[in-house]
């Protein structure tokens, strides 16, 4: 049985200002909760309507589907639910390759982002402010589990730039140096633009190594890569860079 | 004035059902309707709220935002929406690189790999049966405009590979050959698996060449790179080697 003040309380978390007010988030299915669960992220309460997760935690509530369903916020509810408690963010390490996002919107790109810095080794992903928040469900979805091994700090982005004017600052432009042909340093911020407007005016001036990633159709028409996808290209560029050296 | 009649063909376009029945499709926005519009793709019929876009073409229908909010499958409706005929597949070129998806589900993946295609000016697109259709409106919001530049095919894929035997049939797998030390060839079919299960059995069985993204973060929980995010490198390391050759 679901007490209905739970129930409203959980389904508060689909919004940033209740996640903050009670530094709590939700992750659904079996594989997203049982990662977090190994991870230095700490479990509130977990919910299941199959009695076969029991094990998974003592803390666990016995619901019902019809239940789950109410709380859930993928449109194929899973049967289990955790809610976490939100994570302190832990210092950044800039003597590595450290990725910043300068407003990147969308929930689907901030979750394939996530994944990519788990997949390539980058242990810190730096947002600035208005950048979609990471433990909004969709982003929490598409992360598949990486949330947990990677530190995402939400910080003014101009701010942390001029604090660490030793570190090579490296930025995709269209105008920017074939990403194939350069040498591309171990360590670094290499910093992603939003969606529409790519990266904002005072970012870019803050920018010491401008990079592109050529374009092969033979169309001018193409304006840009997803950036998600753009991430994934110099992520792999950087790190295959690193062999070779 | 938007008849009813008008508005319930419209709104059905959000099936593939009706799609495949009327032989329609759904584009919104200025940029993806003109890029359209641009292309081989016909213009059937266009809906515009605002008074400004009578001169893209005569071929239009002043409505109001409330009416175009009814039609829109967006949940920020622009104030521009085209009905446009879905076009014929051409013969799938084979003597290049082309791309094939074997039941990719999810429509933003689909949209990012589309736009991919674009960018690295690989012109054949080849989809098995059960990936996500190419004119549902998702997809073709995430496209930008790219889906008028690709040439989509839905196919029978193991009797498309059966029937393509002297090319190069390119797959990638957890235990494949590291990509960044192979001689990747300029021809081919490369291959993209289903989110959840990747490449099926009887797909991988005609995969000639078996190569694997590296992973380099430090755990060996990191499943697996999103669909897109692999595409977009694949892509980079096989346009990047023609360079180099």
């Amino acid at each position: 049985m679901l007490p209905k003040s739970q129930l409203k309380l959980i389904t508060s978390l689909a919004q940033k200002k209740y996640r903050n007010e009670h530094g709590l988030f939700i992750a659904e299915g079996f594989k997203n909760v049982t990662e977090l669960m190994d991870s230095r992220i700490k479990l509130q309460q977990l919910y299941i309507s199959n009695p076969v997760h029991a094990t998974i935690s003592k803390n666990h509530t016995l619901i019902t589907d019809k239940e789950l369903r109410k709380i859930s916020q993928l449109k194929s509810p899973n049967d289990i639910l955790g809610i976490f408690h939100v994570p302190d963010s832990r210092p950044i390490e800039t003597n590595a390759l450290v990725i910043a996002l300068d407003d990147v919107r969308d929930p689907g790109n901030l979750g394939t982002i996530i994944r990519l810095c788990d997949w390539f080794g980058v242990k810190d992903l730096v947002c600035s402010r208005n950048t979609v928040d990471c433990y909004n469900p969709k982003v929490v979805q598409a992360t598949m589990g990486s949330l947990s091994r990677v530190n995402i700090s939400y910080i003014d982005l101009k701010e942390f730039l001029q604090n660490n004017e030793e570190t090579s600052i490296i930025g995709t432009f269209m105008n920017g140096r074939n990403i194939y042909n350069e040498m591309l340093p171990t360590k670094g911020v290499i910093i992603m633009g939003n969606e529409a407007h790519g990266i904002s005016n005072e970012i870019a001036e803050q920018v010491d190594n401008r990079i592109a990633i050529p374009r092969f159709g033979d169309n001018n028409v193409t304006e840009s890569l997803n950036v998600a996808a753009a991430t994934a290209i110099i992520l792999s560029e950087f790190r295959r860079s690193s062999i070779e050296m």
